[in-house]
């Protein structure tokens, strides 16, 4: 069982073989998210590729290192993608599930259930995306028995963020309120844990330090910002320039 | 009837009031605008929603506070979303037309002249827009006959901007040559005036508001950018911090 | 025949002339590369359309200056608009094949031998999409006897970038690393090669210009910039400021 205090450490070591390895993860996302996803993911050292075409997706999931499912802007074509995707992906290839705005559709919120069931290696939402996928207020319990009831890791995020897989659990106190005024900053920060997946075997681990990462290239990019625009570019210089050092010195964990 | 010298204060009471109470936008919007566009009402202090699926974009227009009927980049699937989202919006919900690029392309003109029959609040065009949807050159007299007649605010952007509801009228002479450098401005721009019309009922103040801080917006940017990238980034930080002081130092209308 | 040295002002005059005539680019590409295609285009003094819309791209096509067919995030709809496209096109209008990611993808791949076929000005690939379209490695021969079968002019880009029409070849030693590390880059510089094709009727010259300009806007960006982020905004800069000078003393050509 990984301690808070061990976690930093883990998490520049995942984003360095992130950077050695240059995994490639494919992303199943929103039309607003795409090119900000990619865009994160190169800053970190991952490889993006994001085709939603029937004809050639099973091909790309099976090749790749990590999937990502977000259900932003879901449509038809995206809805059979994430069906061969998820097949292709099998037991191989990792998968987090990011059921983006599932608390405000039905249709969506049935599909993100239907999605949790087949055991993504985490899933990366927000309170009332909880809300909607387990039907309880988000607490430590309710957190912790739906991870282990799905067998994934649960990364909630908000103000502060709490990653627990039933067992281990970790609030992470780092980001800055400038991550919610650019938008598919949750898209992306789902990008990064699935890129973490690809390197790191165990998904708590993986989980905590996509979320330790991007909440701390976000604190480096707010101090350098002057608004919502300088700082979705910072962070990208930001995540591109993290090291040991700043991770070590930023990080601010609980249990 | 609003005085020109009275629009500056209105814009910056509208600016508040969307920053109070964060007003979802839903933006039925192109390809390329969808993350521009977002950026923009985030910045701006609204909340943006862009799903164009069938099977939920009722349920998300219901709900929203105002709606962004945006026609570039059409498609099969977007036809079907204007429908539904139209009348999902129904009397209660504010709904703006932006009949992008109608000039180029008749099945889309035929589209935009069915749409502004269904009385959008406000319809924000270009020169060659509104002669494709007016079959009239733009001047003080053919804009104000076509708002009458269609009883939606009419807002005509250009090298200056002109605002009329068939009664009152304003021209803008805000802005800077650099919003042309920039793709999806003119969608952009719509999209706060959507936001505007989410939180100011009466539809010529709104209108007028949204050109007015989408404008100023702009010539802070432009004091601070070295060309059209860096231009595009400084004006979500400029929309960010725009204040009361500022709106009223840079405000440049006539009647 | 174009010796290398004469190739500089050949890119600055053909950059001048894009400034000039403002050509409209109409461009099929993929959802990830939209926004930063259409922003590269506009700040180099192009205008972008990018509808993919079966009812009326054949209209946009037939009127627009150049056509880019860029097969990313490839979908039925991009399928049908690209021979619809490809047909509207003609003699008339100069179109660039940019066939991306097809050593990832079979179905992808018979699709890019299939337009390749059908004489585009100009094919903007790299190493390992050059192997899936030619069946062979790329060398100095490969690519001339690829580019004389085709009568397409190759344009590989990666570390050095090599233009080839089979006859004359340029060896472009210009770009920077970070290009890499910001999608939709080559896209991007495939939508500046079309511009070019816009204006200029020599087909070599016209994709070695738009090589060299992506190439040195990527030089002057990567000496402001801090990362991907802030080299993706400054490149955007450095091509709205690019002048004859700027170009004379960057240029790194070799026969």
């Amino acid at each position: 069982m990984h301690a808070p205090r061990e976690l930093p450490d883990i998490a520049a070591d995942v984003l360095a073989r992130i950077r050695a390895r240059r995994p490639r993860v494919h992303c199943i996302t929103n039309a607003v998210a795409q090119n900000f996803s990619a865009n994160v993911l190169l800053a970190a050292g991952a490889v993006p590729s994001m085709t939603i075409a029937a004809d050639e997706i099973a091909e790309f999931v099976a090749r790749a290192d990590a999937l990502l499912v977000n259900l932003g802007t879901l449509d038809p074509e995206r809805r059979a993608a994430i069906e061969l995707a998820v097949n292709a992906a099998g037991e191989r290839v990792p998968w987090v599930l990011d059921p983006v705005l599932i608390d405000r559709s039905p249709p969506r919120c049935a599909l993100a259930v239907a999605l949790a069931a087949r055991h993504p290696r985490a899933i990366r939402l927000n309170a009332a995306e909880f809300r909607g996928l387990a039907g309880a207020a988000p607490s430590a319990e309710t957190l912790a028995r739906y991870a282990a009831q799905g067998a994934s890791v649960i990364g909630l995020t908000g103000d502060r963020d709490i990653v627990t897989d039933g067992g281990r659990s970790v609030t992470i106190r780092n980001g800055d309120p400038l991550m919610a005024k650019v938008t598919a900053m949750g898209c992306a920060a789902s990008a990064i844990v699935a890129a973490c997946h690809a390197v790191e075997p165990d998904a708590f681990s993986a989980t905590a330090a996509g979320l330790i990462l991007i909440g701390i290239a976000g604190e480096v990019a707010a101090a350098r910002a002057h608004g919502p625009g300088t700082f979705a570019v910072e962070i990208l210089d930001a995540l591109h320039a993290l090291d040991a050092a700043t991770i070590a010195r930023h990080a601010r964990l609980e249990p």
